[in-house]
């Protein structure tokens, strides 16, 4: 098995297709090369060797010699030899897994440099100070990377070799009384070096190798471990990158972009990530490496005007400096779009005047961009639009729905200050300054924003449970905006003016200072930061055209119906204006909580016989009628599903002492009865209790005076002209004889007000599959049923006996141990539930093939689950409003899959 | 379609074989006449007939011309002619359904009486006094049963025109100064007829018509309507009798008993019902009709010396009185049971020296007799093995199960008086006077028995909810006496010491007087009764040798395995005792309640983190390893299923302020402290919370204690030479994860213990599927663990969404409107929980054919769950110590079915 892939000067072994094998840089670093774009060269070792190595901490007898080979390619492309005293090669090693995983791995830099190749390479370079800077970087990044790591040694923060070497540096800089790195003079750097190996010896028990192969062995070594690192699989975890997967590793000529004046660094978006727009989108820095760019410690200059942010407003551009550079960088830029028909992110040093490619890659995008691009390049006949359907991913979709900032609120609000808008949308909520506090505020329920002066890989567990993100420094391919974007997080970076103490936990800006706890707004999409909370308002996505187009794709395609879960008539147009086709989940409950109803519904609950019962029942009838009428009206023509009360009856009894004697006074009974009777009322297990159809088997009252409210409503409307068309919903039936029960009232109602009315009305009535009974027996109920709609809140508690209240103090084990791969709750169990489902689905159909058949769980607006309810062979799926959009992409892509 | 078959004179039309459509009653009338035995004949009505015609309130139109044909084939027999001036044929029309309903329907006696007829009887008869006396009881039965039915009055208790009449017949008796009803002239009985006649007329504004044919379709018609009478109806709910079977009515030749010294009838059983003797056992009465006796107004004679009671010590026998008719009902006795090859009732009347048998039926028994007879018959060769173990029904299994007074206790307890041991065992209870009493105390959860001075079928609701009932008046085939014995409940009957005070609420006898809610014991198996309660004790089944031969018979034809729920080591060996082959469930958490652990429990249960709850832990490792020594010890060398930790947490927790403080003060933490933890481990639904493998899971370190007390004293007991077999049981498997999680910590400690002690357990690790996610993935977590025991209690709970603890609100209603059939946790619900064990058994066995497979739910005990369980491949089921005996039982019937 081949385990080395060369690339270089046009000829490569791999190509973009060898992603698996290769990894995506390597394998985009050969197709580059392919494609004749100046890359410089070397070899990938594939992720294969890394899975083997991490089992059995060996590699295969032959892998050296096939390094050997690939390097010495290398070393004849560059005429340069690995090791050499008079004209030394020097290789970088970098991490490439199949999936970009930015910053979670290691790299290191430079490695090639020892007390035999110096001598050669400050002659050949002629700058003894860029040799020593570089010397400086390999010992910092290898001590760290590779020696500290193979020590075992796991420092607690701040106490690292790199922070103990910083600090040194810092205190030459201090006592040569220089600020900028590039100010220390060569014969510095040169002691700063051997402090460097001082240091690294004493702290780290073993001398810093003077051997090239030994270096680029460790590095290698390193690279392939750091695949199993704390950051690199606490990262897979969230985003579902199997951990089996490995990394592959890059090793590569060095080119340097800190060679001098005619040099630079830069990395560039061949449209614009934030929001899609067309045109090439970029940041450099003159004559630094790679890493100063990513790590965000200076403030880059822009790629070109379309690119300047207010931060950079004095900076000059790349196109200004190095027009011809420019030029062949956006020549590049076509053939890359063109050749990967997407928008790619590169990486380029420019090496005394000539242009390297480093990397390209897809580029992450946040949700507007995502479909802006998608719908942009079907225009220009670069994809179809299947292709453009499944390259935005429903989370992007749902970026776009989040809220942005009330705009006339924002208008009125004094500006605080202003950083880059990394990640859109806005945010508000209380600060706090480190990780580890964030993410404890988010388990206590308060919405946080983290404040940093930059973030690290070690962050992303905080950043995860903020609200937003707001750094000090960096600019828009900072860790921060990076990882911000990709999660669609609010995120604003490089706010400069902003003076944090950590310490203190506190921030002063303009003459502001805010402590932890204080309330701060963002707004990400232009990057204004306000004190205090301004209102969110969802974005009309109704001006949007790119959405727009999308949703029209997305419905071109999709077989399976969206319908919303909706509960008022306000709620009921939302969703119509996001596409809903129907109420797929309209919950009658939610109305009786008004406080002209309350009260009502208590009488009726304490009641204690039919007669006392009816007498508060029909004090509803109403209430319902009037809210079934504008529900009804507000979906017409299209249907309502409306389901009968279902909570357990306690969750509308009164919890404190004043309104249980307001309800005593009411009832005319003393406090004593009236808390006894709740006490009669409780539950050991309400989730499993007196609720769904068993109330209205009990309280047939309450099934006639629910049904008469939906019939006098219909009629009304039938009236006036309009068409609705009821679905009613019989909860939590587990067995065929408690839905006929409840059918036959709801029909005898029916009848009765048609008759009275002479209306005819158009209704189904249906049931909610929950249970695993209900699927059990499907062919039994679905005889009796016209339409099924699957609960899968309930159906997976009671399939898995989770009680979703109580989940809190198992689930965190059960992720954490692998034992659950995802929260049941969020995404569909297909193993389990789903084949309770499918079971449902056939029973139901086999003993009724017109059987309608949809989901009204809040799975419903899940795409990984929308992907299975298709496959499970449902007509329809119901959402809340804010997910129509989604479930609508998410159908059109179950089509496509 | 034929719907009148006649029966006489040794000719039938019908046979015992059509028991569906002629009734059990008619069927048998028409094999006794086939058989030559002395029948009036008569015909019968079939109950298709009445299906059709409770359906549609009409006869099919040849239906009369049927009748009037039986009718004249009876004539020409009885050389009498119906509604005929001179000679006049009288009839009675009796229900018989599929299934004896004692009581539970209705009868007119002495149709075809009218002024036409009467003189004409006189004359035949010779006997005034008696055709009055056959005419008041026509018209009392005819004005109750079909008239004030028939007007749809439905008068309250006490108020019903029945009691009207019996009230003025009371009131003449008063006046005439009789007290015996016979001793009434012909005179005042013809007065008292026109009487009758007026009272009902103007009580039901219709007159008692005063025609044969009239009478005999209203009775037909009110025989047939009483199949959906309230107690029918209630009586079928309660012995699962399916509604739509209806009713035949049997249209017999009447004839008398009560026409002088010569006549009598009477009652008997071919063996004694009670304790299953073989010897004819019955009663009779002198100069009465059969309704006489059933009624237990009088109390009967003793058919011979074997039947004599000692409250029927003076009485005379038939043998004795009517020596050459009791040989003839001996003969019949004999030809009946060689016949039928099961015990018979009988019933027989004796017309001036003739004799007629009016009935024959299979024999209700209690259990001690019923498993006597079936062993008996088979030694005798009456009936084959197979015969024998499907006679006896698990029911009456369990009677015999049922324990008896403390014989120590009781012969040192004076007797307070004695009456007809009518229902074995022994029973105590608070004493009530009337049957709505009886229920509503029964169901605040008391103890009660129902004293009567008799009782009648409207009694039927609180009999069943008394734990044995006690009567003044009757004899052992009384009302209270048959329907007792059906449910084989402790009964005392015509314990005629006893003063009744209903509106008191009191008794008094021999000087003692005791009021409603006063304890009293009863010992159905000699007649005795205390004041106060004597303790029960089980009966000792190893000195019934009925009972060892019955179970050796069925361990013979059984193939299912049979184990015991059982978690003390007395349990065990009381269930060894009756023939368990090992402990399917032993619940270690109520090894935890005991004084000495709890506060561990508790301490480990409150710790915050690993450390401490380590702490607490350890000291439960030596008394969970003693626990386990013994139980392993007494199932030697039987395997032992032992369950790991289950319950959610907060049950170990204390209640009350006072153990709050001391746990406190034991934790040395403060009180408030402790309530917020106590608080915080509360839960909205415990039974879907964080119990099962979720505790294991979450607290490993509880999973190693338990293993290393199971492999601890396995250890020592294999020491011992003892043969210790555990089976690891995990309780609450929902993913295959959550068992392998488990299942690893188990074998890590048992080869630590293997390894130190130098000694090989056998053992095996296993799971308990109780949800419905289990089932359906059981073929992966059959690939995992050697053995499967449902837990169907909770899988109940899960697949139909029921809370067990909740389910009173609702299940009610469900019962009481046929919603469910029967309560799911009593008796498996095979359609849909039994779909999901079917599955999880296709599943787990189709992943490994080897999997042992059990049950330990509740239904392990119940003989229609262990039909299912044997149908659907399981090896064993488990079951509480008393119920395993049962368990044998309907394991062997399982497969004879």
């Amino acid at each position: 098995m081949k385990s080395v892939y060369f690339f270089g000067e046009g000829n490569a072994e791999g190509s973009a297709k060898d992603k698996n094998l290769l990894g995506g840089k390597g394998a985009n670093l050969a197709e580059m090369t392919t494609l004749g774009i100046p890359v410089p060269p070397g070899f990938t070792i594939t992720t294969q060797v890394c899975t083997e190595y991490l089992q059995s901490s060996n590699y295969s007898p032959s892998l050296d010699a096939e390094v050997v080979s690939a390097l010495h390619s290398v070393e004849s492309i560059m005429g340069q030899k690995f090791g050499d005293a008079d004209n030394p090669l020097l290789v970088s090693v970098r991490s490439g897994a199949r999936k970009s995983m930015p910053g979670m791995m290691e790299t290191v830099l430079n490695i090639g440099l020892t007390s035999a190749t110096i001598p050669g390479l400050i002659a050949k370079s002629g700058d003894e100070r860029f040799v020593y800077d570089a010397y400086r970087r390999l010992i910092t990044m290898y001590a760290d990377v590779v020696m500290e790591k193979a020590a075992g040694i796991d420092p607690e923060p701040g106490k690292g070799i790199r922070e103990k070497l910083e600090n040194h540096f810092d205190s030459v800089k201090e006592k040569e009384d220089v600020t900028a790195d590039t100010d220390l003079s060569a014969k510095a750097l040169k002691i700063l070096c051997e402090n460097f190996k001082k240091i690294v010896a004493e702290n780290l028990g073993k001398s810093f190798p003077d051997d090239a192969g030994e270096q680029l062995w460790g590095s290698i070594n390193a690279v392939f471990s750091s695949w199993n690192g704390k950051r690199a699989v606490h990262y897979r975890n969230i985003e579902k990158i199997p951990h089996d997967w490995g990394t592959a590793v890059n090793v590569q000529a060095m080119v340097f972009g800190n060679m001098g004046a005619n040099c630079a660094t830069g990395v560039a978006f061949t449209r614009n990530p934030a929001n899609g727009e067309n045109a090439f989108y970029g940041e450099w820095l003159p004559n630094a490496q790679g890493e100063d760019v990513v790590a965000g410690l200076r403030t880059p200059n822009p790629l070109n005007e379309n690119s300047r942010s207010d931060e950079a407003s004095t900076l000059s551009t790349l196109d200004g400096t190095m027009p011809e550079i420019y030029k062949e960088l956006l020549q590049i830029r076509t053939r890359l779009e063109n050749h990967y028909k997407d928008m790619q992110d590169i990486e380029f040093t420019i090496q005394h005047g000539r242009l390297w490619m480093l990397q390209t890659r897809t580029g992450k995008r946040n949700g507007p961009a995502a479909v802006r691009m998608a719908v942009e390049m079907v225009e220009n006949h670069l994809i179809d639009e299947e292709t453009a359907l499944l390259r935005v991913s429903p989370d992007q979709l749902d970026e776009i729905m989040h809220p942005a900032l009330d705009v006339e609120i924002e208008k009125q609000t004094p500006v605080l200050t202003k950083g880059l808008p990394a990640g859109p949308g806005g945010a508000f909520g209380q600060i706090v300054f480190s990780a580890d506090e964030a993410e404890s505020w988010y388990k206590e329920g308060r919405t946080v924003i983290l404040v940093r002066n930059e973030t690290s890989p070690e962050d992303v567990h905080g950043m995860f449970a903020s609200a937003a993100i707001l750094t000090a420094r960096g600019g828009m391919t900072s860790h921060a905006a990076l990882v911000a974007r990709g999660w669609g997080k609010c995120c604003i970076v490089g706010c400069s003016e902003l003076n944090i103490s950590v310490s203190d936990k506190s921030l002063s800006v303009n003459g502001t200072t805010l402590k932890e706890g204080d309330w701060l707004t963002l707004n990400g999409s232009n990057g204004n930061i306000y004190s205090g909370q301004i209102p969110l308002k969802a974005v009309d996505l109704n001006t949007n055209n790119w959405f727009q187009q999308l949703m029209v794709m997305a419905d071109g395609k999709r077989k399976l119906g969206i319908r919303t879960n909706a509960d008022s008539p306000q709620d009921a147009q939302q969703a119509r204006d996001f596409g809903a086709e129907g109420i797929g989940l309209c919950r009658t409950e939610h109305m009786f909580f008004e406080p002209d109803r309350i009260m009502a519904m208590r009488e009726m609950i304490v009641a204690h016989n039919e007669k006392e019962r009816r007498q508060a029942v029909i004090k509803l009838l109403p209430h319902q009628q009037n809210d079934f009428y504008g529900i009804l009206k507000a979906m017409s023509p299209h249907p309502v599903t409306i389901r009968l009360l279902d909570p357990p009856l306690h969750e509308f009894l009164p919890q404190d002492e004043e309104q249980i004697k307001e309800l005593a006074e009411s009832l005319n009974i003393t406090l004593d009865a009236l808390k006894s009777r709740i006490e009669n009322l409780h539950e050991s297990n309400p989730m499993l209790g007196h609720r769904g159809c068993r109330l209205g088997i009990s309280f047939p009252e309450i099934t006639e005076m629910q049904a008469e409210a939906i019939f006098n409503a219909a009629a009304t409307l039938i009236q006036e002209g309009v068409k609705p068309h009821p679905e009613i919903m019989i909860p939590l039936v587990g067995t065929v004889s408690e839905f006929t029960h409840q059918k036959s009232i709801v029909d005898a109602i029916a009848k009765k007000v048609q008759k009275s009315t002479h209306i005819e009305i158009p209704y189904l009535v249906g049931t909610m599959i929950e249970l695993p009974r209900a699927c059990m027996t499907a062919d039994h109920i679905g005889k009796a049923a016209q339409f099924f709609s699957f609960g899968t809140n309930d159906l997976t508690q009671t399939t898995y006996g989770f009680s979703r209240d109580d989940i809190g103090s198992f689930l965190p084990h059960y992720l954490q141990g692998n034992i659950l791969a995802s929260d049941p709750f969020q995404s569909i169990d297909v193993e389990g539930v789903g084949r309770l489902v499918k079971l449902g689905v056939e029973k139901g159909r086999s003993a009724n093939p017109e059987l309608k058949i949809g989901i009204c769980g809040e799975h419903g607006g899940d795409p990984a689950s929308i992907q299975f309810f298709k496959h499970a062979g449902l007509d329809y799926v119901s959402c809340s409003p804010f997910r129509v959009p989604i479930a609508r992409l998410a159908a059109a892509q179950a089509e496509l899959n």
